[in-house]
């Protein structure tokens, strides 16, 4: 059976049915009252909330119908599509096949019956597919992904009853956390396995080994720079993770969370551009090779703002804003258009959030940018008002000083410094000018000088060489190397008896520093490591005692809260 | 006695101790360790964190020294200051004569001994004084400011033993709406007075009485377009505040919050340039007309980022990087500069957060833009996540579409939306380059299409033709002149028996519209203003009304969310 489009009404079929393809319709519609918008999914739902799937799995989402509704509650079905949008949605259904010549789409019925529809205009928004890599054993049974609904389903009821049973999550990207999270959430007792050497790997090491240490502070195994081998198995089910280096983790269950990769098939049998790195090519009007065929959200490529790069950035709300750049230009022409991404991203891991956005260091150092950077750990408002820590890393280029990057973990408002610092970034704005924002403030929600304009600050004096200052990371190393350094502790005494480092450094409570210059180093050139609790204390001792004269002070950027190894106490 | 400046070393005074002298003094002394560097400040107290006072007032914050201590608890005293800064600290001493031909300060302290200090380098941090006009009866007890720490502890300990009894708060503006609060904590019963049309004038009116109903609902009286006219007595002690309609309001003590005056007595008796809104005048150096005096805090008048225009904004976080630029400038040179304020803030106001960045459509048709706003009604993050209400404003240029101003309130996470929105202000970014921002997206956190994305896609419509909408204000004051107009109310039957304007509105669900056409008005001119519980249903149904060639459909922005009138129900 073949639907003829109504030669008087234009026609824009849509093909998928969760983030790009229903914002597309809609904003298609509502451009075009006149043309008729069909909406093809495969699934049995629409427009799911599948970035909370996590937040259903563990229960805290009590019904997966708030999963599907809008705010007032009404469910997001094809009734609701026909009249609050105007949008015919067909569920159940497959797309099998484009023939951009003849622009038309075959589709496939839950009872298996095939039509074709004529198009004028297309919108693929096929959406991704989990990687899951030929493991040997990937057939057994208590092996998940978490992607669809129909996964986090069965997600959620196997692991409310696998309370104190293990689980295994391999990858320990954003999904994976969350994922950890969810099933600790459940009870089960849960390793993340990660085969980089950091976990959130849109974070830099010296950010990201902090939010491990909060994920094993709560409970969890984190392995790292490590990949699984496979899978063992007893009478079809899952009993065991292998890792790389033979050792088995046996678990109830295991997710796997190796991240997604752009589902192009339909494209690809179409004859549409697909470009290197798998996505469907499109320009920024999100029109691909074909002229009457557009596409939007996981499947395709886009632009990295910052480096002029295609990237892939599978994120539910550049979906949604590509969507609707598609649905506009299919509906009206092609008028609007996609600037690309930043990278913006943030998680939730336990009392933890992580959030990025921007190039991290060591993308910023692949994409050829000479690189300055500055750690800063701070309370995220005053004591008096409840304040949790923030610490934050931030990435500019050195030549210009343009903010590149901007990541932030604790347990402190990070939802608010990575907002700023996401607009920052995509407005070129300098680290000097960050230092001069104007940002909103009263003590319930930020300090006087906001976090974000502290970091910009301690980046500054360092890019004016005011501020020698190493990461964590660094002068580990620098102990690991064996290079010879004092280290020197400028808090107080009680504080030292709480939490300390425990390296053969020497306290020195900062007011006392200027009448105790002899208990340091006699020769000026020596290397002296300061630091405090996060960096401000470290960073007037430097001042002191480069004006004693020393020429060799580094401060331990963000100071013993940045610091993510073991201490002492 | 003179204190003779050592003249192999520069000497830098600088005058009042609380924000913005501190941080000049300690950013000198950082910059230049061999400066002799001297902070003059007439209170016992330094480094106060003023902002802090409505919180310690109400209890919330539990002992004074919370707002003297550093996050590692070390009080900020003069001992503090020499060990950690290196700033040499006089309290309970106040400058009482500036001679800018001697270059000397006159000091007088505790005991009333006088000294004259000579300078190189003068920084003047004199802040502000409360604005208390000569009301009849002003001198009586019971009477009280939040200014200083030492009003703070006397009102801190009178409500507290106030509890049940009523208090007035002269002045809705930020400090007095914070006051109240503290008040109201205390259990007293506070009744707020405010001379002009609406409280916190940071907000236009639509947004300003949505936080005045929630005071109300809290308990709170507001009282508006009322001022006072003087206060009532009885032995000496208020008694009642009476109004200039002739109304006495009872009360057991009154606090006047009409705002702060630039402290401007020592730079004026010294000679230096005052502007004409009374604050001292310097330049983007924060130089004063004479070349070796500096100023900065709430006692300078700084240029508006936005307009060009000299205004006063006595703001903690302002006060902080003026006194960064001044106390660079004093020690190093004039090579850091200020760039002016875009009067970013924000304030709680009981569950509500009310911030505001840029120009509010008042201040920017006043500044003479040509204005297009949107108001924006929706949760802050996925309704399962636990979603709050978020109603903002936007202000842009109609000609460039640059973004002028952005306000917001509710109890959602108004916080991270004043500050993106600073920002984006901030950087002269344009409604629809906000309309494609990649920001931070979690379901924990925001929603996938941000509140203030979303507020630029209905700015971006409006500005495009697609989209005619009118405040609720503008929809009231119709109703008011009796214009005919069909209230069309598109949401379900449910919410409809729940809440409801009561206004002779007619309820077609959004769903129902298209085969409920016979029950609008025939005339396709006739005014129909289409609403739901906040705007996106309004706003589909005056598309499918237009598809069907109606031609004066207006979308009432926010809903019945941000109608801040009386409901029905």
């Amino acid at each position: 059976m073949t639907w003829k489009a109504d030669k008087a009404r234009k026609r824009i079929i849509v093909v998928g049915g969760t983030a790009a393809g229903p914002k597309a319709a809609a904003r298609a519609k509502r451009l075009n009252q006149e043309a008729e918008v069909v909406l093809i999914q495969k699934a049995p739902e629409l427009s799911m909330a599948s970035c909370g799937y996590p937040y259903y799995v563990s229960g805290g989402v009590a019904s997966r119908d708030q999963l599907l509704s809008t705010p007032a509650g009404v469910v997001r079905d094809p009734l609701f599509f026909a009249g609050a949008k105007g949008v015919k949605a067909l569920v159940n259904t497959e797309a099998t096949a484009v023939d951009p010549k003849a622009k038309s789409v075959t589709i496939r019925d839950a009872a298996g019956k095939r039509s074709t529809l004529e198009y004028d205009k297309l919108i693929l928004c096929t959406g991704s597919v989990p990687r899951v890599p030929p493991f040997p054993g990937a057939g057994l049974e208590g092996i998940f992904t978490l992607h669809s609904l129909a996964d986090a389903d069965v997600l959620r009821a196997v692991a409310a009853a696998s309370a104190g049973k293990p689980a295994v999550v391999a990858g320990g990207g954003l999904i994976g956390m969350e994922t950890c999270e969810a099933l600790a959430a459940s009870g089960m007792k849960v390793t993340v396995v990660e085969k980089l050497p950091n976990i959130l790997g849109f974070l830099d090491p010296d950010l990201s080994l902090l939010v491990q240490n909060h994920a094993r502070a709560k409970g969890v195994e984190v392995i790292t720079g490590m990949g699984v081998a496979g899978f063992e198995g007893a009478n079809g089910r899952v009993s065991a993770v292998r890792l790389e280096d033979g050792r088995s983790l046996p678990c109830h269950l295991a997710v796997v969370a190796l991240g997604v990769a752009p589902n192009v098939e339909l494209a690809r049998a179409a004859g549409l551009a697909i470009g290197s790195l798998g996505g469907i090519a499109v320009n920024e009007h999100m029109r691909t090779s074909d002229p009457d065929i557009y596409a939007a959200g996981d499947c395709v490529e886009v632009t990295c703002r910052l480096t002029g790069a295609k990237t892939l950035a599978p994120y539910g709300d550049l979906a949604n804003l590509e969507g609707r750049v598609a649905g506009e230009n299919a509906a009206v022409g092609d008028r609007a258009a996609f600037p690309g991404t930043i990278g913006s991203g943030i998680c939730k891991v336990f009392d933890f959030a992580a959030g990025a956005t921007g190039l991290s260091e060591r993308r910023a150092r692949n994409a050829g940018y000479d690189v300055v950077t500055a750690v800063n750990a701070s309370p995220d408002k005053p004591g008096f008002m409840g304040a949790k820590l923030l610490v934050s890393k931030m990435v500019a280029d050195k030549g210009t000083g343009r903010i590149l990057g901007f990541q932030c973990v604790g347990a402190g408002e990070v939802n608010r410094q990575v907002a700023e610092a996401a607009v920052a970034v995509m407005a070129g704005m300098t680290v000097e000018e960050a230092g001069m924002a104007d940002l909103p403030y009263a003590p319930p929600f930020s300090l006087a000088i906001d976090h974000f304009i502290a970091t910009a600050h301690i980046l500054d004096n360092k890019m004016k060489g005011l501020f020698e200052g190493e990461s964590c990371i660094e002068v580990r190393r620098a102990m690991d190397e064996g290079r010879e350094q004092f280290l020197l502790d400028v808090r107080g005494p009680k504080e030292f008896e709480e939490m300390r480092l425990g390296r053969g450094e020497t306290l020195i409570p900062l007011g006392q520093l200027r009448s105790r210059f002899d208990e340091l180093p006699k020769d000026k050139d020596a290397r002296i490591v300061a630091f405090c609790k996060v960096s401000m204390r470290g960073y007037e001792a430097r001042r002191i005692l480069e004006g004693k004269g020393y020429r060799n002070v580094v401060v331990m950027e963000g100071g013993l809260m940045a610091w993510p190894y073991a201490r002492e106490k």
